[in-house]
């Protein structure tokens, strides 16, 4: 894996493992790029091509075992490791989070929640108690924690996650509506649902448009 | 607007609107593409061709008009008409769709919530009351729905989402963590959570290896 893998190829192997997975839950153990094509509304050379950064797997003419596909796959996602997660904020999208199915299964493990809300302290989500934000910092000084999840209000988001990076947290998820200022060895996720919508609202004027 | 514009740009333009309106919250009145870019993470040339698929808007050595540039992303994302929403599922992630705080400002309403749980029915959230899914059917004959948002557990999605088809729905904001069967005419727009998740879980991957 010399070669930077480009960031869209990137984004669809998610769509591989969840289909995969899926599969060999239905004890499907082979299938063709043509078939996964179907699957997953992509084309079969385009399937291939993808694969292919990471060093094929396949056979030609015989097509993918699923198993190993899928444990090649998860190896390349890193989910051969369990992630600490911590969550600031323990509103509708920190609970959103905290009560995901799959997560755990992956390796994905809420390990504490934190909110400034009397209300909400205290309360459990999934075993997990939510503690006040002041006791994030000792936290952090006494726990491992790989992914710190914001979903707090933006204007709190960017505090947050300059404590949680003097910490040591190298991977942030973040779902607070703005863009957040890390360094170059922090890795960033942004979950901007406001953008999705708008990119759904644009999908919908184009269409409109073309059909005049 | 003939051209086909690249999904890569469609994504960005959500990016572009969101720091416009931030900078004309600010009172600012002209940004060039370099300070644009320095906001935004992007390239100054970047931003400009990505501009220039819809005309441009700048002047050369001037910038652009931040107020201006604002209104044509907003006309050109389809901003300047309101979208009629129905949420199905009232857990964490249907009430924090229905519960964010700028999607009314940009024309997304919320007209009605479903769910099937009779401990959620009866319940309001942000003045809308959460009604039994066995009333969606008569509620999309008798309104105008724009825009359906699934927020239902997986095994769910795919027959509330005929249902709403069948009623000349046209957009599906999908959260459930299942890919959706629709026409070509339909557009979706996935948010998959554990998606998200596993990108994340690639990158934190991929830098360790490199810094090895």
């Amino acid at each position: 894996m010399k070669q930077r893998v480009p960031d869209a190829v990137v984004r669809r192997l998610p769509t591989y493992y969840r289909h995969l997975r899926d599969l060999e839950h239905a004890g499907v153990v082979r299938i063709s790029s043509r078939e996964l094509g179907e699957r997953t509304g992509l084309t079969a050379s385009q399937i291939r091509q993808d694969i292919n950064y990471f060093g094929g797997f396949g056979q030609q003419g015989y097509g993918y075992n699923v198993g190993e596909l899928k444990k090649n796959m998860g190896d390349i996602l890193g989910l051969t490791q369990m992630h600490n997660m911590v969550i600031i904020g323990s509103g509708n999208i920190g609970q959103a989070v905290a009560n995901y199915p799959s997560f755990y299964n992956e390796g994905f493990r809420v390990s504490a929640m934190f909110d400034v809300d009397p209300q909400h302290i205290g309360k459990t989500v999934r075993d997990v108690v939510i503690q006040s934000s002041t006791l994030l910092e000792a936290y952090l000084t006494q726990n491992r924690v790989d992914i710190g999840v914001i979903a707090t209000p933006a204007h709190a988001a960017q505090s947050i996650v300059d404590q949680l990076i003097a910490h040591g947290v190298r991977a942030i998820w973040n779902f607070a509506p703005t863009d957040l200022n890390c360094p170059e060895h922090v890795k960033v996720n942004n979950v901007h649902l406001s953008d999705s919508l708008l990119v759904l609202s644009y999908r919908m004027k184009e269409c409109a448009q073309s059909s005049q």
